[in-house]
């Protein structure tokens, strides 16, 4: 993992806004950042005139070993106070405005910080706590070669679990949601995922007709819809794929909305451009559905970026505002849902690139009857 | 689920600290007094003379229909911006002081939030914001008898999981720590969990001395300590257990440092009493381990309360404050923990009463050797 790279692109951020440094707190951002894992880390990151200091990795005495281990490149601070610490070191090492996440700080964590810099500072001069804003998420948006390699695997997962339950025949009528839910669950872990990247949507018959439906007691039946929204995390970047089947026998008004929702995928993958306005390629999908008269039941955002979480920086949708830039990882998942009656979604995860956009989940979007 | 209840107690709270409302954000405090599972709810909860108007439930469009099964006994305010809404409410519902979760609420959400009561006030006196500090999780310390009941089935899940894999012959050398976690994990769901409570710790030989090793691909060896901390996830709450075996055949030395922390573990539950000083009974167990010369082999507090987190209030440990009352649920798990060589846990997890604590984590505590 080049974490150096990515902490002279801050280091670069930063001194464009002025600071002299940078307190890092939020975990992932740590993270990305260090390539630390544990449940307790942050980063203070200099520039300017305080950069004559090296940069710290603040820790607790739990994860002495593991920091060594994993962040070899960096001087590491060992403080049950971890972040106070940090601040400290950055007065002392004569920074004057101090960064810090006013997005993830809450309000009694910047009145500490204030009660420690105050402190620090001894009668000095007591340096600025400024926001360095989302500085970090916006590093994090475009994916280098070692994340992108990361959802690949992670996707890989996922296909892979949907490939066995499918060929095992676990997908039929007579189960329940929650069976084919946990299994799903399961049989990612067994192929090597850290987890579900969110909790498993299943959701049958009427239920599919419910956007973000939970999956529980329901019978899957057979002529219904059956729509799985899952992924896999591994080494810590999520996956997200759905995909509807039905099971049986599929019916022309499935058929028909599965076809709308499958062409206006396709359009919105097709959209998916270095310098691509968001909200453009919100619509081109958009379009698709609204001009075969089910725009309304398209309630929700075309996709959004994926990686250590599994909703980041860009967002796709009608209110968005930016454009694609290259490595980008992007989900497209148009839906059709009518109410009490069933709904299709179609997702896949993406990679945004000079050329084409890279396809990471594999499994095909043809209308499988199970 | 008493939700009304629990509500009426933080109302009582909220008047005592002179606040006309308090919007409650944290997600599992607003699980907790409403009942909502979602990932976006909050909680207008209005005392004073602001209570001649309704508590409102906050949510957005895609939760309108779980809101609805969830919360049948509130009123449900729609809308993608929760909080401003509420925020709103509270404002024109004539709310002067307006408490909010400084421990959890960002400094740009609070920024936020000025803005709308600004906007709201339009033009009359401006309402106060002020914290209404940890008022909910002091009241979720003490469980009720649903909570009880949720975190019994939570243990039972725990318990059985880690029966019919010692059964099975799944914890034997040969076999990875990484293995045996997977399974860990992968049987609790089965059995129903929702999740592992948190990564669960398998840590074997020399890695056992770790006190929150990961696992790892350590091939698990004759002779050695295993060392398994987890839990389950289930309705919210989260189990906490942890148990030490040997395999194959345990040396005297294993013999010896098993048997003082069974020991110390025994007087820490022995100390679990309804006023007990919590520095108190994480001493009742320390002073045992520093008698037999291991103090600084035991280099973390005695036990923690769990609940909807796996960490919360009340702490136990020597650096504490508080007293113990009926219903707080609470781990006791001392442990030795000898560098390069080998360590010991023994967790349980309890609810203190008025006469003994009721034991919920049911799992043997002898020194099996399997």
């Amino acid at each position: 993992m080049d974490t150096r790279g990515r902490r002279e692109r801050l280091r670069a951020a930063a001194a464009e806004r002025g600071l002299d440094a940078v307190l890092v707190t939020d975990l992932l951002n740590v993270r990305y950042l260090t390539g630390f894992t544990g449940s307790n880390g942050a980063l203070l990151l200099r520039t300017g005139p305080s950069a004559a200091h090296p940069d710290l990795f603040g820790t607790d005495g739990r994860y002495t070993t593991q920091a060594a281990a994993q962040v070899p490149d960096l001087q590491v601070l060992v403080d049950r106070g971890t972040v106070a610490a940090l601040a400290r070191a950055a007065v002392r090492g004569g920074a004057g405005r101090i960064g810090f996440e006013s997005h993830v700080v809450t309000v009694d964590g910047l009145a500490g910080l204030e009660r420690v810099v105050t402190e620090a500072a001894d009668g000095g001069a007591v340096p600025e706590l400024a926001s360095v804003r989302r500085a970090v998420e916006q590093l994090r948006a475009a994916k280098d070669d070692d994340e992108v390699a990361a959802l690949r695997r992670a996707c890989a997962v996922a296909d892979t679990a949907l490939a066995e339950l499918a060929a095992e025949g676990a997908l039929r009528p007579g189960r329940t949601e929650l069976q084919v839910g946990r299994e799903l669950d399961a049989r990612m872990m067994q192929l090597g995922a850290e987890g579900p990247s969110f909790e498993t949507i299943v959701a049958s018959g009427a239920n599919s007709a419910i956007p973000h439906h939970r999956p529980d007691a329901t019978v899957l039946r057979e002529g219904d819809f059956l729509k799985l929204d899952f992924g896999a995390t591994v080494d810590g970047y999520h996956s997200d794929m759905t995909r509807t089947v039905v099971l049986g026998h599929a019916a022309d008004w499935q058929r028909e909305i599965y076809d709308l929702v499958a062409r206006a995928q396709a359009a919105g993958r097709a959209a998916l451009a270095v310098g691509a306005d968001v909200v453009a390629v919100d619509a081109a999908a958009r379009e698709v559905i609204a001009a075969a008269g089910h725009g309304e039941h398209f309630s929700h955002g075309l996709g959004h970026g994926v990686g250590l979480e599994i909703h980041e920086a860009p967002g796709i949708g009608p209110l968005g505002g930016g454009t694609l830039t290259a490595g980008m990882a992007v989900t497209v998942e148009p839906g059709v849902y009518l109410p009490g009656h069933g709904g299709v979604r179609i997702e896949d995860t993406l990679v945004v690139a000079d050329d084409e956009p890279e396809l990471l989940t594999l499994t095909s979007k043809e209308l499988l009857v199970l």
